[in-house]
């Protein structure tokens, strides 16, 4: 079997590139360990980035998340007692957020990949990644695939990076010293717009994936147990976090799923080795605070696109050898602004009452001074291309 | 002896007071443990916001700063071998910095108290403040000043902050792990603006005092001692840290003053115990970073010279009872921006290459953002009052 690109992993990145190829006439084969099933229903990140909301609508992928897409133009910063919106229209007109989850934006490429007869691989075992300094191929339940390229877009735990040789990434990483226990329930959302939510309780997030479905996080210990956060459990606790501005009351509901997210981040350098090309989770995480783990796998896609695009139509490799440049500048401006959101947000055991003042200092002058929360808006709705 | 207020310390907090209550013919005696040479002759900040400017011209002690004082409208930050210029008249309009020497300052309200009669006692021994609580007085060397009000000015080493009762300040506080090195060389600037520069080698700060009187600083150790820093070292690193860019050579010249100081941040809360007031370094010290310190003093006298006026000539407590509230705002402003500016700039040991990529990916956000750049210099130029 072979085909030009040779993509591992069938989540956004994976399916998004192979889409992408195909509009460059360019052929591609996706291989997935997990079932449809599976990555269709797999809750992750919910905020989409106005220039990934442009890709897709681009790419002919837009249909349904313009029509169940909820456009968002602000967030809302909660603490002290107060809330403080951050508003997009006015801080940086014409861009904004898409609530739509991540899965969503998975059965829509699956769809259109499908329809137009593209071949993905569900359920394949073993992938492994060879020779990818010279004629690279694929092997996954006893078949090979033949490739030019291998594209690694099989997320953090996947197989593509540890293909490539000890000794050839600087990794750069940082564990926070705490997770996110993050539900979706059905009930209707408490807030048309994001709150982000700072107490000395911890963080807390109330978001939402649909006008009947709502999506909340709670900055809890890094060894948090699922089974140590019974459902009235997580209840009382977002209450005492988010109903801490007068007249805000958090509508409770059937706890559909439940999860405890650790707060990672992680960088290799550089997201290439030969011809296989990292792209997404697989070369980089972030905490979730900023909702840019998403938006950077499909940043990272565009990149590999035009590359990819230049060296198949017209033989120039120079687009890919400047891949990993080309996108780490935006990965670290990711990295960084995940960091700082995170930072400004969360509390941390081993601040002193200097932090701790700090911070607040910090929350205060970003929700008054225009060009702070200016800062904070450009970064959310996603740096331009 | 009695007079309304007692001021003790006779640096640019105290000066200030007693000149701006003289204008509202509120009297005052400064009493200064130092002589008045020493006073005149201590080198230390040198950068004035645009409100500190504003605050002296109006109370008619502006007239040599004006004329000798030197005009910037914009920093630079150096760094991965460029230079980027924060543009304060593109960025914070009709807003900029003077620099004068805080000794200059100190020099010109001396000449304007004792002009108009004030009462400035040089060299006094063994101040202490007595019943802050009730009718409070001073005591110094043998003699008694009876006061309404006793404003502590005296520096962070003074002995206002230590007369008030255990256990009444919340103190707040953070070391850093350096120092600055600081000479005085009597050399032309090597550039007309300022030059905040970042190496791997640590920060350096390229500053002026005049045509002919240049100001550097070098981060170095925090156990570092003037004797291990022979002028042709400074002058070395000092190469090392600012000819980093294309073009750029350092003119060396005599060095007439070396000093280490001691990176630290310091707030006490309240600024304030019955009838005693503190203002400037007695109650909150930042690293010099963000040349925030005489800033911040010269913010706490306008504040208190209000209250005091609504005091004594409308007998209102109201402002005096605010008075620390109405300061901590702007205090914790600029401790969170000298902080900002200090973790931006400088090397830390213990960064891991992770944190080294985000404060590079920082830096480049802060010269790359019109809005990151901004706050920089709404803060660098001075939050309005």
């Amino acid at each position: 079997m072979r085909t030009q690109v040779g993509i591992i992993g069938a989540g956004p990145a994976g399916l998004l590139l192979s889409h992408l190829l195909h509009l460059r006439g360019i052929s591609s084969v996706v291989l997935e360990k997990r079932s449809r099933d599976y990555v269709e229903r797999r809750v992750r990140a919910g905020v989409l980035e106005q220039g990934t909301v442009d890709t897709l609508v681009e790419a002919g992928v837009g249909e349904r998340m313009k029509r169940e897409g909820l456009p968002h133009h602000g967030i809302e910063l909660r603490y002290g007692g107060a809330g403080h919106r951050i508003a997009f229209e006015r801080l940086v007109p014409g861009r904004s957020i898409t609530v739509y989850g991540q899965q969503e934006v998975v059965k829509d490429l699956i769809a259109a990949r499908l329809a137009a007869g593209g071949d993905i691989r569900f359920e394949v075992e073993d992938v492994a990644v060879h020779s990818p300094q010279s004629q690279p191929y694929l092997t996954f339940g006893g078949q090979r695939l033949d490739c030019e390229i291998v594209a690694g877009c099989d997320g953090f735990h996947g197989v593509s990076r540890p293909s490539i040789p000890e000794g050839v990434l600087s990794v750069f990483e940082r564990d926070y010293p705490f997770a996110w226990l993050g539900i979706l329930a059905r009930v209707a959302p408490s807030s048309q717009e994001l709150i982000y939510t700072r107490t000395e309780r911890g963080f807390a997030l109330h978001s939402m994936r649909s006008p009947t479905v709502s999506r909340f996080y709670l900055q809890v210990p890094a060894d948090a147990r699922e089974e140590e956060w019974p459902d009235e459990r997580i209840w009382a606790e977002l209450k005492a976090r988010l109903e801490t501005v007068p007249g805000f009351t958090l509508t409770t509901g059937e706890i559909m799923e439940k999860g405890v997210t650790p707060m990672r981040a992680f960088v290799v350098e550089p997201m290439q080795y030969g011809r296989l090309y990292l792209a997404g989770d697989a070369a980089h995480i972030v905490p979730p605070t900023g909702a840019k783990g998403l938006n950077l796998a499909v940043a990272d896609v565009r990149v590999l696109t035009e590359a990819l695009a230049a060296y198949f139509e017209r033989g120039s490799a120079e687009l890919l050898d400047g891949y990993s440049a080309a996108c780490l500048k935006r990965v670290w401006r990711a990295q960084h602004f995940s960091w700082w959101m995170t930072t400004l947000l969360h509390t941390f055991e081993d601040d002193d009452p200097y932090a701790r003042r700090l911070q607040l200092s910090y929350l205060d002058y970003v929700t008054s001074s225009e060009a702070a929360a200016t800062t904070l808006a450009e970064n959310y709705v996603g740096m331009p291309w």
